[in-house]
């Protein structure tokens, strides 16, 4: 793994992430860690523990011992505000993205939107696919030409749209 | 089939689409057709006609023959441009999205933009995830307590960055 | 009730509402009806009922019949859209509000948004109320001075956030 | 208690509130309080506690004095300015709000404002409901099949429009 | 009152406006009439009559009636959501404004805006000065120059901000 | 006035304005002294003097050395831009303002905006109210009830447009 | 002058201006006018006459019975409301500006507005240039090389800065 | 000169500048000059001076020479960006502007772009003013009544629209 | 050719171009023209005449009689704007784009703007690239592995900043 | 090479960029190097240097080991994000751009982004150029009568729109 790239903070977003966000990546950095072998070790996806990394996710007390000794940092030194506070979701880049790779999900949103809503509509009823009751992950495949494609899955409930019953309690 | 609502095109978004669209959904609402049975008959995802019905594809002589068979519409009704023009895409909605079911779409890129290209860049390298050559699925799940889940996969292709190589040309 | 003034559809608005929102409010406006006294003969919330007029929800097939007789509307003249499609919400006005009414609604969640994401935070863990399984009524209260007050109850189900679970299925 | 996560601080908001914030957030996490405790301590309700701790709100000579014995907090290290001047409202966080808890509350103004403006019309006239001369609380509910709801009462004066009087004075 | 020049209403503003504002416009124009001798005839201070001329504020029974006879409109071709219904104010013109006589009152907002609320603050303590329980006018003023200055008068109701009561009714 | 509460400058604000205007706040906060109490010595209006500590008006000589003395500042520490530079007006707040008391400010342009124009235009002509000659006051009104009323005067010159005279210069 | 091209009006820009300047544009046209030929017959500058085709500017009775004639436009087909009413300003295009001869005027204020202001305000002291007590031309120079300069001169009244006096009349 | 107030640069604003601004003005200030004396002295338009002060154009080396000597400054404390680099324009305010006297220029622009888009076209054919290739200058007339005029003269080169020549290169 | 797609004028932006626009697009449908055979037959660049197309740029009297002659369109049914007018340039579509292919533009000039203007002004000088006396065209590669390349050539003249000379004319 | 002026980094971007882009562009600075000579020296082109010195590409293991030597560098003070993360793109500047070199190529893209759309749809199909897949180099042309033209070359791989395959894996 000696010429694995590891995805790092970059110095110019650290002040929109809370404080522990740096120091898990500097962590992270020095132990020479992918978010692959620190999901491993965590039993969790590696969406989510690069959302924990990122100020987006909750972790569990079980997650902050974990990370604790796997990054080999004293545990008061970012457990503070992830284990005992919330997250305060949302902030850590513009919308519209101006980063290509995140802008190719925005744009999948944009032109695809209405034809999700649609097929959903048609699927479940009036409702959403919540975001919060929700799962993702990220895989690899390699076709038949050797080309590497990535595969997204996002699984959310649905949640039908209930608004206006006649009794309220 | 009796109580199928359908997605429809609510006149206030008519004007932002290409003329075919509304040609496309007035047929398939008069034929009571939901995406699911249109996209069997073409042998095509449903998300693909729903797109194709928002004007963000392109569909095929096959695809045009096969729609005004379906929806028993004059071919030249509704062909001309789908048929022999380009899309003209991302002016369907307002970004960022109002409509709840598309703005939970735009809250995941918003919150897990950052994680998701953290994860990919380790996974791949530098680059991008393409939305262009790109296929997605919508599909439903039930749990073990009777709940309904979506599970939307996105699968693009893997582009390394290969800006400024050596020679050019 | 001479004196009674209705919630009647501004022009400057009707294109930006499904084309069936006018016809309810001008037969509603014809008949002199108030939102209270169709969501009395509908056994729905006043603001369900106002959310049915703007294209904000959903009407049932007992709703749509309902409302045919209340407001003597040939049943076809607005319920293709209502009863068999889905609504596409969110475009009704701008945000932010521009008018007053809406716009101090709006200051509520811009004053108050964190004091109230940090006390339901703290009462229910990490998550969010939800908009989507939500009820909510209007009353009027008077005070001991005669005085005229407003009472909004907003009552939603609460999602804990249950991203990034260790098994995806 | 041991599990009660509590609500912080998050330091990239910290430059956007008065500085006092920090060092009321900071007190309440070293003490382990809720504000629901300290809501009960003062006798005021838990939001209007949260929101004097994000600067939205001012607090009295007396909320200072307990907020000093029950924080352990030398009462000139906070209170010069929620004493003795006047909040600076509205600048806490980004509308729209990115966070999604509060996010939803947004939406439910954006997807719903027209029909609460309409119900309110109707039963009060022309005017607003004050956001000034107003209460707010937040309660939990538990159904009868366990899930938790959330309540939000949101209760404001009305003020009828008195615009353009005959005489001035 | 040959050289009259009238406010009228620009082609262009039409479609942002309910319709009864041009009936009432071009009705003024074909007469010939300013807002001070309409104010005159209804007893309203000229910028309530504007107001309603630009769908902003409420008329009564009274003035629809002497609207009527004074501009010789035929009452059911105005009065319908004018007398019936209730104004949908804000969206008259673009913010920040740009004709150059309205930005110039946006400027006074912009840059005094905080002197403006620390005096008042000092006054009346925490609160506001209402928009909605208001008067307004217009007057012109002469100097020893000869020179006309335009004396705006704001008049609102304070309101303290009453947040957080202890006892919720 | 042991009780009054005075304008302070919230610190996240600081960053938005000269440096000399926290210098003039902390001493005024010091001091005790209200604008009313300032402009009462220095023989100006209180928005006049608020807007001097808020960087958007020049203060003269005599106007420094007054303030110097009932601030018990020495003069150099905050006359330096004060005294001898010009003011870069409007970036002390956000607009669309966000402070509520502010807001109501700015919705009576949004609002009235158009009356406002229609009624100096039909009174004065083709031109604007100077924002820059211009005067302003704040007053407190009592009614027969006992509530309280604000009355700001707002007094511009009037400039008629003259733009495009036949002969230049 | 047979290859003159005339400034026309674009479709697209119809619907924000005045409906007289599609008149005025249209006879221009049709009769194969510059402005400045049109300038030169009613002793105004080009600009000027631009402006008022543009809806900018207010034409005297003089101008209207010039253009009638110059353009054989029949009066009353564009006089009503450029002759007896007020222009409403600002909305012709977009800002920042598309078009590029326009966007390199916007440019110019954005790189030098500030050395405008410095060395305005040492010339001239606290205050504005005035763009409504205001003249411009525009003007050719060819230089040695025979290339061509325009050469824009912006002539306004200054106003100096005369906020709050000591004595509010 | 005793009375000479002097533009000086607001703190709030040198985040925005490069480095060397703060050092030019600080000094411009110690040493009490005018943009006038030091234009003189550098024989430049005292624009083209202001705008080497707020990091918007060139200077030569013969200016730094002069401008080190003239301001007492270490030529190497202020030289290596302004003499060896090159300007990042554009960015010291915002667009639109806030400062009003900045924005009566944008305002003009705003107002009468299309104007001067028409005159140009007509007189000079296809294309721009160059604001590069540009040269401006701020005069001071006083007329007949004592009153004060400022006179602004843009100087740009005209580029006819070249796009799309038959053979390229 | 039977295959040959063709860029047509998607309905929904028909609005936004002048009027020729849509009659030219119309003729090239109906006659199956590239707009490389146009340009051919022109002898102009591809993307001169599909600027010309979409109201961006000047066409000449030649231009115009070649393209009746080719599309079989009366001159006079698209010629009076086209070849007597001046082009309003920069409202086709929004800004950023949302059109896929014309973001990737968009992105290019985003994330290498600065490298852009770092290569050009050591190679240049301080100054522009023109983008008014500009080529560019669009060329076909294909590289060993048959793969398709785009290559697009900008081609504008170098305009050094000359602002503000010594010498005013 | 006495004379040329070289590429810096204006202080007010920095907080926006990584921070070695700093450490990078201090070093060239202080070498006197242009981008074409370290670009010679790395075997790169010229715009791919700079977009590494903005954080905007990645650089290789022997890009970093050649930049040390060449900038006298300590590898560690620069390399560790550089060498072993990945770019987080496109936050240099502000869009729409405000540096007048940087606006024009927006430009091009604002008002040619059709035209490029309906010529490569035309000769790819369906489908996207992309910016990913990218080469780009800046040359310099002097034409007959001895002045500069900048040629800009972009070269990306089309990518036929695949999306919606009729099997998916």
């Amino acid at each position: 793994m000696a010429d694995q790239r590891l995805a790092t903070l970059d110095d110019s977003i650290v002040s929109r992430l809370p404080s522990y966000s740096k120091s898990l990546f500097d962590a992270k950095t020095a132990k020479g860690l992918t978010f692959e072998s620190i999901a491993s070790s965590l039993g969790r996806s590696e969406v989510a523990v690069a959302a924990i990394f990122y100020g987006q996710a909750t972790a569990s007390a079980e997650d902050v011992d974990k990370l604790a000794s796997l990054l080999d940092l004293p545990k008061e030194s970012f457990s503070t505000q992830l284990l005992h506070g919330f997250p305060d979701r949302g902030r850590a880049g513009p919308m519209p993205p101006v980063e290509p790779l995140i802008y190719r999900l925005y744009e999948i949103v944009q032109n695809y939107g209405y034809a999700f809503k649609a097929v959903m509509n048609e699927k479940f009823g009036d409702g959403i696919m919540s975001a919060i009751c929700f799962d993702t992950k990220v895989e690899k495949e390699t076709d038949a030409q050797g080309a590497a494609w990535v595969v997204i899955t996002l699984r959310g409930k649905w949640y039908a749209l209930s608004l206006f019953s006649i009794l309220l309690i």
